[in-house]
């Protein structure tokens, strides 16, 4: 293998059906952009959306990159990076070489058009992903299981030298997702109250981030199972919802729910979207398979409190180093098992994972020893 | 026949297979409460509410009056009243004998709980509709076709004079159906752009108001048939959404989405939704029949801006007396056909309304002539 700056390399797959086990493989990046940087990896966290885009159900066409004009025809993921920089292009300003910073799950934007401008980047209709996703030139990006990363300036952001790296990989996918839709939704609110239903990877993210943005948080789970660790998260309340009647207690009391359960068939919204007070949100920011849906969802549904269901997509670069700041600030830390990186390691963490065999959140280390960065 | 203040009469089903002909009978009233309000009415507007109550597809349960613990066994409709007040109870302090007045789709509340304090008291979990609903003591609620209503002196509202009365009336439950997310959801916008689905009895007005409201209006429907008709009413643009590829110049333009048409099925939300900006609302006012929902809605549905799918509930006292007001002032008035009340009146205007052959409201006008109170 020859290496950086020409190629990089990393764990990919050119088939889902092989989704639990990537191999270590060489591939050519994106064409270097005046406002690019070469990120070398330092960790990876690994995030739920790399099962549904290995296994390729997000979509029901063929895995992005087979059909790609140039570049890797086989996909490495990972988008909660952390890592030096190493290389810039001519027009950044935003970071310089040997800084430490995170890259999400977003790796480029057109910076031109109004939602840009207004700080909702990552709404841009040319929104990248960083991973699974085709730049203009026909490209599809690949991802942070990787030696190296390239992504756009914007979407590099400074890490406090507080957070560890390893703790601060899950913040830039994960938690940023969830810190976007809360902050949102309850800006400007007295003695905000906020829902977070499923106490997974996202959940247990949001519980630390609405109460360190002033809320009373209550964990919303299918069983008591997870009620211990909600309390060392920062949950105020707890609820059960296969208890029958959990509801009572709480109608016209939340200012948003946030779901972060990736599954969305067996949620009750009749049960739960009354809980919410007038014209207040159910945020759901897990993605389920591209099939599956809200049940019966019906303008009755959300007519006791003409509340509303959306979604939300990652977060801004000013939100990003809002969270960042405020994880330094208050000092919560998601809870992380880290994995050696590695082919045993990468396919560890997707199989772990994707059997729900995680609390709350993993981490690929090492990659400097393993790729001969250091 | 008897009469008031014992009795009242109106048009009544027992059985929703004759919805379409209520006969005129004679009934009880609910008991006279303190804050309560007896209108004799001159005149009510047809809203499609009536079909669904009549025809009972909001619910899969009996028509509610036929197992109501007293009163009458048979129901009278119609929600959209101007009238004068012919009787106060002795806590009344909004409106005194021979005021003007509307009464909307609403006739009781609380006026207690949070919601009412804050001006919500269309979402109090113990609001009474006008008809078809049951109030504590178990009387269920009869409407405007008839002589005379009680009501809540908080929903008796005060008609400026400017409006006559059967143009007012179609304002008190379609108009304030519209007018209430209408601004809240533009509130503090500069140049807010409003989408209104549906050129119909609500859609027409939704036109107006946000018209009226500052708002850059576009009319949609599914075919050119009306774009006459919402130039006249004011809409700046109009989009038939048979012809494709509309949407294309539309993309991340509305600050709302408010759904008009009573069906919801038929609904594009795939082609709607990224129309909206990042984080607006798509509101739906339109009830259709119990078992019709949005299809295949998913957290994908609101991926590419962050928007949410929601409803509304009528509006409040306060944005009532707004809309009014807001009438008053731009001069904007509900597009009419009267109609004489009588059983044929009434059967008329149904059947007519069931078909769709109204352009866009219907008002019952002459009850006191024909009832005798004048």
């Amino acid at each position: 293998m020859s290496g950086y700056p020409h190629t990089f390399r990393g764990f990919a797959i050119a088939d889902p059906r092989d989704w639990a086990s990537p191999k270590l493989t060489e591939f050519e990046p994106k064409k270097f952009g005046a406002r690019d940087v070469d990120i070398e990896v330092e960790c990876c966290g690994i995030c739920a959306s790399e099962l549904f885009s290995l296994k390729n159900e997000w979509t029901h066409a063929p895995l992005e990159c087979l059909s790609s004009a140039y570049g890797p025809k086989s996909q490495v993921v990972g988008h909660e990076v952390i890592g030096r920089v190493v290389a810039v292009g001519d027009r950044v300003t935003l970071c310089r070489v040997g800084d430490r910073v995170g890259l999400g799950a977003q790796c480029c934007a057109c910076m031109e058009c109004a939602r840009c401008v207004a700080g909702n980047e990552q709404y841009c209709a040319r929104a990248v992903g960083t991973y699974c996703d085709r730049y203009p030139d026909g490209y599809v990006s690949q991802g942070g299981y990787a030696s190296h990363v390239r992504a756009h300036e914007q979407f590099c952001f400074p890490i406090p030298e507080a957070i560890p790296s390893e703790l601060a990989a899950p913040l830039q996918c994960g938690g940023l997702t969830v810190y976007s839709p809360i902050k949102r939704n309850i800006a400007g609110l007295e003695n905000p109250k906020v829902a977070v239903i499923g106490i997974g990877g996202l959940g247990h993210m949001a519980i630390m981030i609405a109460r360190a943005l002033g809320a009373e948080v209550t964990a919303i789970s299918r069983t008591n199972s997870k009620k211990a660790d909600a309390a060392k998260m920062g949950a105020h309340g707890f609820v059960a919802t296969a208890e029958p009647g959990w509801q009572t207690e709480l109608q016209d009391h939340f200012d948003l729910i946030l779901n972060c359960a990736s599954s969305t068939t067996a949620l009750d919204l009749d049960a739960l979207l009354p809980t919410l007070k007038v014209n207040c949100n159910f945020i759901s920011v897990g993605l389920p398979h591209v099939d599956e849906d809200f049940r019966g969802v019906k303008p009755f549904t959300f007519f006791s409190n003409g509340c509303c269901l959306g979604s939300s997509k990652l977060g801004s670069r000013e939100e990003a180093i809002e969270l960042f700041a405020l994880a330094a600030e208050h000092g919560f830390r998601p809870w992380v098992e880290t994995l050696p990186v590695s082919e045993a390691g990468v396919h560890e963490g997707l199989t772990r994972l994707d059997k729900g065999d995680v609390r709350y959140r993993f981490t690929l280390v090492g990659f400097r020893e393993f790729f001969g960065t250091a």
